[in-house]
């Protein structure tokens, strides 16, 4: 494929080059070779339109809307495509919860004392107990503990029984919309079961009736999961605040022995800075011939890290997001990935063996063919587990640097991380005031929430995501990247101050008075309930605005798996205009089209906006934003 | 399609030759028209393989393990297909514990009085409590409650602490089995998440560690959801004992006023049983101008019924399985569809609409295109529930009797219905004795448990599955059969003591000193939990033989859905001789073809095997017998 195919980033675009010359399998040359004829875009127009399906032995069948031809059941283009969808949203809100799940279980078992963590951030924890309505006057180990059996009963909460959570954490005004929908969800496992159930043959073939399982599911995610998951992180690690982080492929020494924790759970990342940071440590690897230990930080993992942890010379930087991860991997820098429990991709043993590194999965969620060895992530065993990590990576560090060619001269960019609603509110000087100002007044027109991953369909990795970006700033849009995407905009250098001189007049002038990027690194794709928690605030500081009125938008360009899914769709039953490219794979299903991107705007308020050129999907925000502030009298 | 391939069961051509005349969409013809080519049973070959995967938007992708070639992430042809049969799993799990969890509600509201429902078996409520360890000297209602908090506290337990449920219950040689495999199982809620998260794209690409996880869901499944669900049936409604049902299409008696409950939670079908007993209903029906009220059994909602219930002039009948249902819609005698949770087809209000009756969904699984009127399932209004159904029947009754002209003469056969491993000792005297007698001296070779569905691929409803029920029993094997492959069994004969005529000589002469058929009707597809519980007993009553070395198998010659794919890999788990028909669509994965046909042999003792002949998949269980009766001494 073309150079602009592979990457938006130098040093990827480099070490795919030598990757493709050494013939080793790689994520560009497979998605190349999944093309039919000589597009490696095209594929099988059933597969695309999503008007397909292989559960029952009946099948495999095909739908066609246009003939009305459906499955041997009976069910139709759109009933399949959205039960597709359904399920890739269940997936993404299991693994959510997983995450959920195993924080709930760290902060216990710190709370009794036996993890080697610590409760971090106390007010944070009073905070969210309290909007739990939880009496917050106990000590802080006592009330961390009443904290995580409300959560989990709450989890448990069956599906027709309404969860306290969303109840207590979600506006009003949507709350309202979602009981008249049917759509007010319970406990995040029975609402789970219900939508997994609903996909069975012979259930619910009904699209509508299935999207609204989807919104439900997505509302239990957004709150239950993510929102608890990031506060109660914050309790455990600090809630973020901003400072400056290095990123690119050139934050890999070869000369350092180099842990990469990978995924999106960042308890035993967190575990080996804090081990690592012991000078006891870098001892022992400059004793094996290293320059000393580092921690290195990737995809969500690493955003969970760099949002709350300051860099130094043992936390030393970020490389990017996933669809570098071969690239990563085979600078020949690495001596131990730990793999957590998302985002490690299949034929990473492959470069184990290559680049002589070891491979670790840390979660029973995550498995390779050929790594027998594994060490699953348990809260009382994390120093163990970080100790043991260390030590292999010292271990391992002579004979990878005496067998392995590192890549040489890899850039290293900069990036500001750490925004959140807390360090926003205090980067504005203790109010949302000055940003609502700004926007009252037009300097900055709105805010985009650009919550994506990173894809090959289409472009190269975070060319189109890069792209949206810079066209939102230079309509004054200001940007708060998340997830997989927020990595893109980081090693593209638009979370700089530098950066403003690519945003608009107003937009330009506001980053230079509150000395911010034009796009704030706002974290993880699991961040998305906190940013709909401050779309929340935003509407409630302009004096109770809905947020199908507010002027801000979901922005999605390359979005890529199953968390993605299910924040879209959250996004939609929360009202928002959602841009998502590229166009998921529904396009044969008409009538499920025509929900989405047109009747649902009259339902919750939300709209699916899909666009492949980024001006016109930056032109496509902006007119909506500009109808909300009309809307608004602003 | 050829006359063969539309079904066993002459009453389903006739009125399929009908349908098809008509013009009206159904199953039949629309198996046909998703045939590549002239042939029905072509269909794309990467899907047929399981070799292609649309969960992200590299994709959607295609591999091929001959080459090699792998989805863009890096999975293998075995992973993807190994990865998209676990999602199956997952669907079939979470729809039997959905209906497990609706059980327990039940027995719970029942026990607080809060339903129309009482404990009608409280010797199986004491011998089941007392199993799981409960203090059984407490009145029944505090029983009841102690148990249901016992069993909700269990389905809670995180994934990586183990389920009570299964320890209790399941043999110990299993259980050590299991926990050497790291597959012994948590609460199947966190199972569930763990299968559905691992099933993410990046997440485990490994498709030994996918099987694995799948038998780790299926014995979550189960003991937690099948084994508890049905146990708890029996207490509400009654341990199922032998009796005699009338079966087949003609059950549906124009002149009369039919409700047909339709699925697999049988709690309205009962209600409705109830309540259409008293009299008041049948003269208000006849009011109507019809000659009384009926409620007739379907599917599995109706297996569970008829297991339980005598018939009588009220509870009529049972008609037949899932690939019928348009037949039964088409007769015209049908004035209310009671759709639960599972097996009504996407159709079916196209029927309503042309054949005069009412389609209620009484789940909130199920929906379908235009119906807004729903009735989910409520313990507490479980009575009212009922009351409108009959009403909306009778009123339904003289306009559908005055637009639509039935299909008459359609046959009724019999079959003998409710069988149990507690009526199966009760009908051989108190013990289990004569039966080992019989596969000791040898009359009887083994015992087949027939779990099964209906399809259309590669053969006519319930065609292959009778067949090859035939050439089980010729070759002296007792068949068990549950699911919908009961419903085949039933309808075509073969739970009659006449059949014994086409049974081998042993098991012939057997059948007639007991008075049994050849084929014992065991019940629902959810009766797998409690055969599995039989085979067990008929272990440890053989003097604590283990479950792969018992002269036993199971065997499944018309697996559909979701929950037959969860059965099966828990037969592999359990260690069990497992003939499945048709093939899977998982033969582009030679390595998992390995796995589950060869190599799992010597890991759980289970084995897959799969054949298209009748007569040869018969030949492989009794193959199969004889050895494991030479390794008894037998």
């Amino acid at each position: 494929m073309e150079d602009i195919r592979i990457s938006h980033h130098e040093s990827v675009k480099r070490v795919y080059r030598q990757l493709h010359e050494m013939g080793l399998s790689n994520v560009w040359d497979r998605y190349e070779a999944q093309g039919l004829g000589t597009d490696p875009d095209q594929r099988c127009r059933f597969c695309m339109g999503g008007v397909r399906c292989d559960f029952c032995s009946n099948g495999p069948c095909r739908a066609d809307a246009e003939k009305d031809k459906r499955g041997v059941c009976g069910i139709s283009a759109d009933g399949m495509a959205m039960r597709m969808m359904l399920l890739r949203n269940v997936m993404g809100s299991a693994t959510y919860h997983y995450h959920c799940e195993q924080t709930v279980r760290t902060l216990r078992e710190t709370a009794l004392g036996a993890s080697p963590f610590r409760i971090a951030d106390l007010a944070k924890l009073k905070h969210f107990a309290a909007r739990l309505g939880l009496d917050t006057a106990v000590p802080a180990d006592e009330l961390a503990l009443d904290l995580c059996a409300f959560l989990e009963e709450d989890f448990a909460r069956k599906s027709h029984e309404e969860s306290l959570i969303v109840d207590l954490l979600a506006p009003a005004e949507r709350k309202k919309v979602w009981r008249n929908l049917g759509i007010f969800p319970g406990g995040i496992y029975g609402e789970m079961m219900l939508a997994t159930g609903s996909s069975l043959t012979n259930v619910d073939g009904y699209f509508v009736s299935l999207a609204k399982k989807a919104m439900r599911l997505s509302i239990a995610m957004a709150y239950q999961s993510q929102l608890v998951l990031e506060s109660l992180q914050d309790v455990l690690f600090g809630t973020p605040r901003p400072h400056w982080m290095r990123v690119d492929l050139g934050v890999l020494d070869p000369d350092y022995v180099n842990i990469l924790p990978n995924g999106h759970e960042p308890f035993l990342g967190f575990a080996l800075v804090d081990l690592a940071r012991n000078p006891e440590w870098q001892e022992r690897a400059r004793e094996a011939g290293a320059k000393g230990i580092r921690v290195i930080a990737n995809i969500e993992t690493g955003q969970e890290m760099v949002q709350r942890l300051e860099m130094d010379e043992v936390f030393w930087g970020y490389t990017g997001n996933w669809i570098m991860q071969e690239a990563v991997l085979a600078t020949g820098a690495v001596d131990v990935f730990v793999a957590d429990m998302n985002c490690s991709l299949p034929l990473d043993p492959v470069y184990a063996e290559r680049f002589g590194f070891k491979i670790v999965p840390v979660s029973d969620l995550v498995a390779f063919e050929g790594v027998a060895d594994r060490m699953d992530y348990d809260p009382g065993s994390a120093r163990e587990q970080a100790v043991a990590l260390l030590e292999m990576g010292i271990a391992n560090f002579r004979e990878r640097r005496e067998r392995v060619t590192p890549i040489a001269g890899l850039p290293v960019g900069k990036a500001v991380v750490g925004f959140s609603p807390e360090s926003i509110t205090a980067a504005l000087g203790g109010s949302l005031g000055p940003l609502l100002d700004a926007i009252k007044e037009g300097s900055i027109r709105g805010v985009a929430g650009l919550v994506s991953c990173t894809t090959l369909r289409d472009s190269g990795q975070d060319v189109h995501s890069v792209a949206v970006a810079e066209e939102l700033i230079k309509r004054d849009i200001l940007v708060l990247s998340l997830g997989c995407g927020n990595a893109a905009m980081q090693v593209a250098g638009l979370c700089t101050l530098d950066a403003a001189a690519k945003a608009g007049p107003g937009l330009k002038k506001v980053c230079a008075a509150v000395g911010v990027p034009p796009v704030l690194s706002f974290g993880t794709c699991t961040d998305t309930g906190r940013l709909a928690d401050l779309i929340a605030a935003v509407g409630e500081a302009l004096g109770g605005v809905a947020v199908p009125d507010l002027p801000v938008a979901a922005v999605a360009p390359e979005y890529m798996e199953q968390k993605a899914t299910i924040d879209a769709i959250f996004a939609l039953a929360y009202g928002l205009y959602t841009y998502v490219n590229p166009v998921p794979t529904v396009t044969g299903a008409p009538s499920l089209v025509r929900l989405l991107t047109q009747d649902l705007k009259g339902i919750t308020g939300g709209v699916l906006a899909l666009e492949t050129d980024p001006a016109a999907a930056a032109e496509g925000v902006l007119a909506h934003i500009e109808e909300k502030r009309n809307g608004l009298g602003i």
